[in-house]
Order: structure tokens, then C-alpha cells, then sequence
């Protein structure tokens, strides 16, 4: 086991830099300066932009016309318990070709790779076309993500701010470097439901109301509804009851009301509109008495095929990966749903995932060190450049 | 607003005193000592049966012979806040005609009336018929009355000791003294049910399992079961969820487990076992991981029409009360039930309990002082006497 060492790679050393910041939701610690300095010095313009306790940082390089970003965030989640951790969780380690600690994989290895791709496109491509540019967040893994990118994205729509392309550096890939994008992601709607009853005691139900037994009927229907059946780009909607409670804890007392919380994922065989239209009904012809809070934290969004990002990044994959990638919709949401909107494709692309959110969570030093070459292939592609074409020349 | 005095009736003295000992489940506070000395001085055998942490009080009056007893309760439900009361909830207070403080009709009101009841009788029939009796518990009200009257019960059946009648002093009447009478009790049968899932994320239904969604159509047909129609003596059998709670508190999460607890009310139509196979069966019909714990708390027990107690109750409304008692089988449990398996017929009766276990709970002055004359009416009825004849004598 050790710390990476003076001889690191330049995208090594930077990501055990950005884990050795204590980073967590909404704490940026640091993370964002150090890399705006490193764009500074290369000729990048710096924008920080702190909303609430939310530090974003856009940097750009080049004039008007084509926009190509890449997005990313600096926040990790909870370590838990650090002595459940071989290692620190905010020192990295080395250990068997991998960097340990919290966000090697989700997603400061992405974040250093994008950081350390952008110093070497612009060094090989001063004179590039369009434009180029980094958005960081420090909210992403936060529970409503209020003040990171969805701020910024409205910053963006006020100012007319134009993006054309927008990778994410999300941990798409599944079993090895670049087996799988993600070319949009499924919608989230979510309801708070409140049943109410009249409390009373269990020997007395006639006096009472219970409204566990009045939502039981009505629940069974909403967990057994099929609500679409997907469609080319998506899955069928998911819906999900995450948690009900009834009670007062006495076994004799029929409680007054049952709080239920339920989630939506879905895609673009249905709408939010419809989604909440139907729960509706099935709660109203249940005759429950009721209250729905809905929070719709993302639309889907979707890159369709034939996008110029979309194959580029196919191809890219194809080429220095040497499979095509899956095409994924699935999985959570991401902030690429603020960008979409703006008229940007957006296709995610970064390590892989299978120790996110976990203790002991890490990254190979091989894919970490493969993947700025895969993110200026991408500038390459998109603004034109020799990198790509070097990376050919280095294969023939 | 005042304390009863020097000049109050012995019923309402007594009454005052046991209030003023904040006997709260399992404290007796002295209330059992109290009357075994009064007891005592009028020729009663008093013998203390201490259980855990529970004061129960035996007192006997009379050799062999038909026997009939008394049953009651010291201890209260606690009072809640203090200040949300009136007078304060351990001071006995006499406002508009009632006696206010915790307990005042469940059930120190009653108990008061049945000392004074067995003093008044054995004074005025030293030499009755039978055996008289009295046994009182600090632990009624509690959530499983271990200790009180089940362990007397089960050191009665070992002595083989004989009880004929069981008079039940809990607050039967509705709105008017003696306007209801209870003659004998559902059973209650509850159940803890632990579904067991899979936890993940609600973005990957696919590799979790919702306990919530694997139960919603078990428990929507245990709702809308009809479990039994009832008999001549017993409504249909009761069925209430009092708890249900899964999830972990985050919206994002599927809950791994779900936990429920459950509570049969039922009478003589059905049987424990009946119940217990037939909810299994619809868990099991639903394929769910479940595990099941059941407790019975007590088996339903009736005193049937024709029976003397029964009858004699019945007469002594009539005469003293003015009209035909209704004659119930409703509401909770009772400590009957512990008494009833020994052989006894077990009638209820006891003041209005309108204000029972509520704040300002009291008993109105008139029927607190009305009720020794119908217990002694019925000792007089079983055992022999002259008070009934006298209390007749007062109406012609």
C-alpha cells in the first residue's frame, strides 16, 4: 500500500490530490480552486459561481460557435465508518493497480481526467474551433441538488449561454473502460401520500377509521399497475413504494393517518402529467381521504442515435476501447438533465461503477490513465484536432 | 371546586382516598393495604399474592359453598400532562355534582362501592350462605397483565379453588347506571408479521425485492376478508392492522424489510386456531417471505342466558335502575377472561365510562353512591339476604 508518489502520472496525482479534500455534499474544500488555477494557466477563462453553500465552477476556452462541455462534480458522498475502510478513505492508496478512497470512481478520477485532457487539447490545439469548457458542481450527491447545476443551468438560460455537447463523466462504464454510455437517462417523480383516518381503539373499529386498511385496496392496485410498456430508448416506468408508516407503536390503537412515499422512473412512453393523473385516480376510486405533495426532480432526457456526440463517443469507444459501447438509458438520473434542456446532446462516459457509494471504493490506474485520451479523442471529434488521429497512428 | 369532606358517604370517603395513591400500572401505592385492613376489621381473610412487580389482593368471607366474588383492579392508565386537567388528576375533586381525578370510574369508583358493599353485607348477614370474596390487581391496565389476575388465576386452579360468580366492577353502563351489562368478552388474537425483501435502489427495482410491493395484495385481501358472520352472542369477528412500517426514511432506497402488526377481536363463532391458519394461508397464497408471531392474549368467554348471576344482574337493573339492562359482549378485554376458564359465570357491571382513560375523567356523586346497593343486592340474591327486600321496601 501507498500514497501516489512523485514519479504519478499527471491524472493520478490529480485525482489523489482531489481525494485527499474532504469533499462531501455540499463541501467543495478546495477542489474547485486548485483546478480552476491549472485552467488559468492554460489560457482558460474561470467563472466561480456560488449559490447557497453550493460552489460551481465554469471554465471555458475559445470563442463563439460550437460548444463542447464536459460536466462533472466535486462532492462525494459519506464515507461511513472509516475504520470500515482498509484504507483512509480521504488519503489514497495504491494497492494491486487500483487508487483507493472516497470518489476515486464516482467521480474524482473522471474529474481529474477531464481536467488533465483539457490542459493537453488546448497545449496540442490553442487554435481549436468553437469552444470548449469544464462545469463542476459540489451538489451533485446531495438529496435535491437545488443549488448546483440546475442553477447554473438557469444562469445559462438567461444569459443565452449556447451548448452543443455535454459529456458527463458519470461512472458509466460497467465491467471495463468504456463498455457502456449512457445517451439519456429516465425521468423521477416522486409523491408524498398522506391517507388520513380517525385514531381510535382496536376493540372499537366502528368508532373509528383505519387508514391502513382504506389505502391497502389502493396501494395493491398502484404496486400491480403496468403504467407503459417502454419503448425503443427506455424501459417500462418503474414505480416503487420506498416507504409507508402507520401506527403509534401501541397494538391497540388503530392509528388517524399513513404516510407513504413513492417513486417514479420513467422514460418517454409516458409523461409526468400522466403518471400523476393516473395515481390520482386510483387513490380518488379508492374514496381515500388524501394528500399528494409531488416532486418531479428530473425529466428524461434522451441523445437519439445519429447525434453527433452520441457517435462520436461510439466510435471513440470502438476504437481505443475496442468494443462498441451498450447504449444505456438506464440507471439513476444525472445533472446531465439541467443540460439537455439548454438543446445540448448529452452521452456520460467515465470509469467503471461496481465500487460507487461503497467502502473501499477505487478506480484501475490503467482505465484512469486511459481515459484522458479518451476525452480529447472526443474534443478532437468534435472540434478537430490530430489527437484522435495520433491515437490511430499509435495502433497501426 | 372542592375535596370530598368530613360529611361524604363512605362510598365517595373511600373513593377519595384511593385516588389520592398514584397507583399507575404496576404501582399499587398502598390502595390494596387500605382496604385489606377494612377488610380485616369486618372479618374477612385477606392474604397478599405479590408477582413480580404487581400487589394483588385475595380477601375471603364464609366457609365452603357456593362462592361468589368481586374482581377489580387498583392501578390506573397514567394521567398524561397534569396541566391539561382541571383539578389535578391525583387530588379528588367534587365539581357540578361528580367526582373527578384518574380512576374515578375505572376504576376506584367501583372498587369503593364493593368494600363498602362487603362491609355493609357481612355486618348485616354475618352468617350468609357460601363464600364471599374480593381479589383486586395493580395490574390491569398494562400491555400484558402477567403478573395480576392470569397468575392469581393459575394459583386458583392449582388449589382447586371453587368460584360460582364473578362480578366484574369495569365501567359497563353507557349513559345511565346500569343501562348495559356485559356478559362476557371477545378474545384477542394478535399477530407480528415480518415480510422480508431485498434493499437496493429504487432506480434498480430489478435487483432488490419491495417487501411493501410483495405484501400490498396480501394485506388488501386480509382487509376485505369477512372473517365470520357473527352469532346470537358475538358481533363478526374484528380485524385491524394497528402498524405497518417499512423504509428507511430515504426517498431514493427500497426498504429491505417491512414489519405489521395485527389484532383479531372475535367471539365464538371462530376459533384462534381458525384465524391463525387462514391468515397463513393468504401470506402463503402470496408467495412472501414472511415470519409470523402470534400472541392470544385471551380467549372469548360468555355467560349464557339462563345463568344465575346473569339473571340476577339482570333483575337488580331492572328494579334498582329502572329498565332491562343491554346485555353486551362488546368492547375490549377483561380480567373476566382470566376467572371465566375456572368455571365461573362472569357478569360486568359498573359505573358510565364515558370519561374513561380521558383527561377530567370522573363518576357522577349519585351513581358512585347508588352502586354498593346493587352489589349488595346481588350478594343478597346468590347468598341469601335481606337488602334487597329492604331496597324494595324503600320503593313501595
Amino acid at each position: 500500500m501507498s500514497a501516489p508518489g512523485q514519479d504519478a502520472s499527471p491524472v493520478l496525482a490529480l485525482a489523489a490530490e482531489l481525494i485527499r479534500r474532504r469533499s462531501v455534499t455540499p463541501e467543495d474544500a478546495g477542489c474547485q480552486a486548485l483546478i480552476a488555477a491549472r485552467l488559468q494557466r492554460v489560457g482558460f477563462h474561470c467563472e466561480s459561481l456560488r449559490f447557497g453553500a453550493v460552489d460551481n465552477l465554469w471554465a471555458t476556452h475559445g470563442g463563439t460557435g460550437p460548444t463542447l462541455i464536459f460536466l462533472g462534480h466535486t462532492d462525494v458522498v459519506p464515507s461511513g465508518p472509516e475504520d470500515a475502510w482498509q484504507s483512509p478513505p480521504f488519503e489514497p492508496s495504491l494497492r494491486d493497480g487500483r487508487l483507493y478512497g472516497r470518489g476515486a470512481a464516482d467521480m474524482k478520477g473522471a474529474v481529474a481526467a477531464m481536467v488533465v485532457a483539457l490542459e493537453q487539447y488546448v497545449a496540442a490545439q490553442p487554435m481549436h474551433a468553437g469552444r470548449i469548457g469544464l462545469l463542476l458542481t459540489s451538489d451533485e450527491e446531495g438529496p435535491t441538488n437545488l443549488d448546483g447545476v440546475r442553477r447554473v443551468a438557469e444562469l445559462f438560460r438567461r444569459r443565452g449561454e449556447r451548448i452543443d455537447w455535454c459529456v458527463v463523466g458519470e461512472p458509466s462504464s460497467r465491467d471495463r473502460l468504456g463498455d457502456l454510455i449512457r445517451v439519456g437517462r429516465r425521468g423521477s417523480l416522486s409523491a408524498a401520500i398522506t391517507v388520513h383516518g380517525i385514531q381510535g381503539h382496536v376493540a372499537y373499529p366502528e368508532k373509528a377509521r383505519n387508514p391502513i386498511h382504506a389505502f391497502a385496496p389502493a396501494l395493491a392496485e398502484l404496486v400491480a399497475e403496468r403504467w407503459d410498456e417502454g419503448d425503443a430508448d427506455f424501459p417500462p416506468t418503474s414505480f416503487q413504494v420506498s416507504n409507508i408508516h402507520a401506527g403509534t407503536g401501541a397494538t391497540n390503537v388503530i392509528p388517524g393517518v399513513l404516510t407513504a412515499q413513492c417513486n417514479f422512473r420513467y422514460g418517454t412512453a409516458s409523461t409526468a402529467a400522466d403518471l400523476r393523473a393516473r395515481v390520482e385516480a386510483i387513490l380518488s376510486r379508492h374514496g381515500l381521504r388524501y394528500e399528494l405533495a409531488w416532486n418531479l426532480s428530473g425529466e428524461p432526457f434522451l441523445t437519439p442515435p445519429g447525434g453527433r456526440l452520441r457517435e462520436a463517443v461510439r466510435a471513440i469507444c470502438r476504437e481505443l476501447c475496442g468494443a462498441d459501447p451498450e447504449q444505456s438509458t438506464g440507471g439513476g438520473t444525472s445533472d446531465g438533465r439541467f443540460i439537455a434542456p439548454l438543446g445540448a446532446e448529452v452521452v456520460e462516459l467515465g470509469p467503471v461503477n461496481a465500487t460507487i457509494h461503497q467502502v473501499d471504493e477505487c478506480v484501475a490506474v490503467a482505465d484512469l490513465e486511459r481515459l484522458p485520451a479518451l476525452y480529447t479523442a472526443i474534443c478532437a471529434r468534435l472540434l478537430g484536432a490530430p489527437s484522435l488521429a495520433a491515437g490511430r497512428q499509435g495502433r497501426d
